[in-house]
């Protein structure tokens, strides 16, 4: 059986080392940090991500979608929260009973190493950390304690070792690699907000949303009845408005009243004190593969910035995509790799252009009549033709319909919706012209 | 008096060299090679660049001009070659004195180095390769014969080490770098055409050029009497076409009868042989300063395709601005550095765009009837109103008006041309509507 070398222990590597041992293959994992598992839990500061349909797909062929999903929270629509801190706009992701999950991302890092290590051909190396990558002599490099070196042999590296993979920037002098990295102006700060009278404090089953122009908060639930919070803004609005504990207050008051009560005038505080504003990355390259060794996969091949709740979901679809692709080649390793990034890419761009655009819509968009209009007339179509007419939002979050193939579909919609308008407009002129003409035989002109 | 550590002592490294022996500082430079001066010559594999106005005026600033221009030759048109082999067409770069001049990249940094040197604070490292760049202890590790780390202390680095720069790659993590690399689709494989007679085989005072579509020949002429030969094609296009020597011979002769005659079979099918096609990349990032102990500059700031002939150029400006730069803030260095990257980047951003636009142009656009139009037309104007209507070429080489400037100013020409054409168009529509009128009034109609 052929070996794989997995870079990286994160949610992307350790769903990879769950399909590697259902296919059989000999795994090695290398991860730089300790065991998550061992790791001491802090209450009230875990940080969530929402599973929609591509990655409920992935955990399923490995047997934890059930689990996983029953350990989460359903969200059923974006809630608005207006600036008057009383008054609310619902705006639902898609018909009745379509929903995505809030789930707590160290805990499914956790189920999804257990659930490949009862692989009997699976070996974790925590506190290794991988190096680099040599393709000629088909060999990794992993540092261990700071000091010992090891090289790794194997059939296959794949890099799930995030945004900053070292097998990556290892090779990403290989020539015709294609690559680029590109912050935004946001940061974000992650906030938490505890339980009220033993119960949550907001509404849980809805995606909470504060969107104020060019700054945003959000908020999702946790099963243990916290939430999570996190607050974008420009890096400039960062330091002008919220570089004292006085200014953080005023902000927060004025732009989100209902939200600071909430949160608890301290808690505010003591993490603006001592946290500052993380900083957003997106990053797209080409091909994935190297040659017939190495495979970038998750943020390693495709960070995106958070706005469309798909990074995960991508990079889990890309270990069922793997895997698809290794069973339609029979496990011929440079055919799957070659076939795999010539699909992937474009679909990993598709989506990193839709998060990017997400960005703009969520700061204002969606408290726009135009953006609301267009969301129900989606809504409405879809439910007279549910298998031809499906919005945007609900292709990428519902279905797994390749994301390019989205965007064709999207565009094909736009066209049609075009048509319609200028039909419309052709038909009130026509009556127009036809009544000034009528006018004009009758004198009126 | 600052110490600075230069890596690299290519082009832009030598010249950035005798930049600070001028102001006084310590200079030590690091190179992986070995001294260029001590390296063996080989006959007929000279590589030349176009210096144009910027070049020239960032050599002036060190004394060297007047001595790289003498042994130089000077380029006053491009001379298209077509495909009959016989026939041609000349295309003046600017006005009757304007010209750029072909020289020998060697040559060039051999000069340079050794005028760097002569300033008794100067120092070369040879074969001392530069791995990594502390930014929190300020300093920079050099690895001496694969083995002895050295950790150099300096006040200011500057990475002049190249498209593949390691001081760049090192620091590609630190937070909101963006940073893109992007391969063509073209490569390219050097050739040569030797004396014919003791003299020049073709004019040596122009450019040379057979355009084909998607792929092209240039000629440049040096000093040797020889001239550099360049093919650039779609990989594909190489893989297809120029496989096998009997293709490249038939390939040859079919688009470059006259080229093919004077490169001769035998060197063109040993140096098919011997070589691959190389890569092209274009390389944009932002900032061009790590805090305020890192500078890039030449191409591990910005390689560019070299189909704008500005590669050299805008390296050698990026020496003169930084200059300029530093005398602004008195070597104040944090405030020099970060003001050097707020105004080179928007810049340096425009030429690569510019180069990559020209890699269009150079495939075909040269032989379109509209575009020779365009440039006679800009000349004529230019002649009319020297100071006001400069051709975008012409702003980009024989001036230094800034980059983005350059553009701003063409946009502003395309403008009143546009508008110059709608009057005439309107005129013309007046003048037939007028006639139709009057033919109508005279009953002809």
């Amino acid at each position: 059986m052929p070996k794989v070398a997995i870079a990286g222990a994160g949610l992307v590597g350790a769903l990879n080392a769950c399909y590697f041992a259902q296919r059989g293959w000999d795994v090695e994992v290398y991860e730089y940090r300790r065991d998550i598992r061992t790791m001491e839990h802090v209450p009230g500061r875990s940080i969530n991500l929402a599973l929609s349909q591509r990655g409920k797909c992935a955990l399923e062929a490995v047997g934890l979608k059930e689990y996983i999903v029953e350990q989460g929270v359903e969200l059923h629509a974006r809630l608005v929260h207006n600036v008057d801190g009383k008054t609310f706009s619902r705006q639902p992701y898609g018909q009745p009973g379509e929903h995505i999950v809030s789930i707590n991302r160290r805990h499914l890092n956790e189920v999804m190493i257990s659930q490949a290590e009862k692989g009997k051909n699976v070996k974790f190396f925590f506190e290794h950390k991988v190096r680099s990558v040599d393709l000629e002599k088909k060999e990794m490099t992993v540092v261990f304690v700071k000091e010992v070196e090891i090289v790794v042999k194997a059939d296959l590296v794949i890099a799930c070792d995030g945004a900053y993979s070292a097998v990556r920037r290892s090779l990403s002098t290989q020539p015709r690699f294609d690559y680029s990295q590109e912050y935004i102006d946001h940061g974000y700060v992650e906030l938490n907000i505890l339980p009220k009278n033993g119960d949550y404090a907001l509404e849980p089953n809805v995606f909470h949303l504060w969107p104020r122009g060019h700054f945003t908060l959000i908020a999702l639930a946790n099963i243990d009845k916290t939430f999570t919070v996190t607050i974008f803004a420009p890096f400039s609005e960062f330091e002008k408005k919220m570089s004292t504990p006085k200014d953080v207050e005023a902000f927060f008051r004025k732009n989100f009243p209902d939200a600071f009560e909430l949160l608890g005038r301290d808690h505010l505080l003591e993490t603006f004190r001592r946290v500052r504003p993380q900083s957003l990355i997106s990053i797209k390259c080409q091909p994935h593969n190297f040659g017939d060794f190495v495979l970038l996969a998750g943020d390693a091949a495709h960070a995106m910035v958070p706005f469309y709740g798909q990074g995960m979901n991508c990079g889990f679809e890309d270990c069922l995509v793997l895997n698809e692709t290794l069973d339609a080649y029979s496990d011929d390793i440079p055919k799957a790799l070659s076939a795999y990034s010539e699909n992937r890419v474009k679909d990993t761009h598709t989506i990193i252009d839709l998060a990017m655009y997400n960005y703009e819509e969520l700061k204002d968009l969606v408290n726009r009549p135009s953006y609301k209009l267009r969301k129900k007339f989606d809504l409405f179509l879809n439910r007279l033709f549910p298998k031809t007419w499906i919005p945007l939002y609900s292709m990428i979050t519902f279905t797994r319909i390749p994301y390019h193939e989205v965007v064709e579909n999207r565009k094909w919609q736009d066209k049609l919706l075009c048509k319609l308008q200028f039909s419309f407009i052709a038909a009130v002129t026509v009556a127009t012209v036809a009544g000034l003409y009528g006018a004009r035989r009758r004198g009126f002109l």
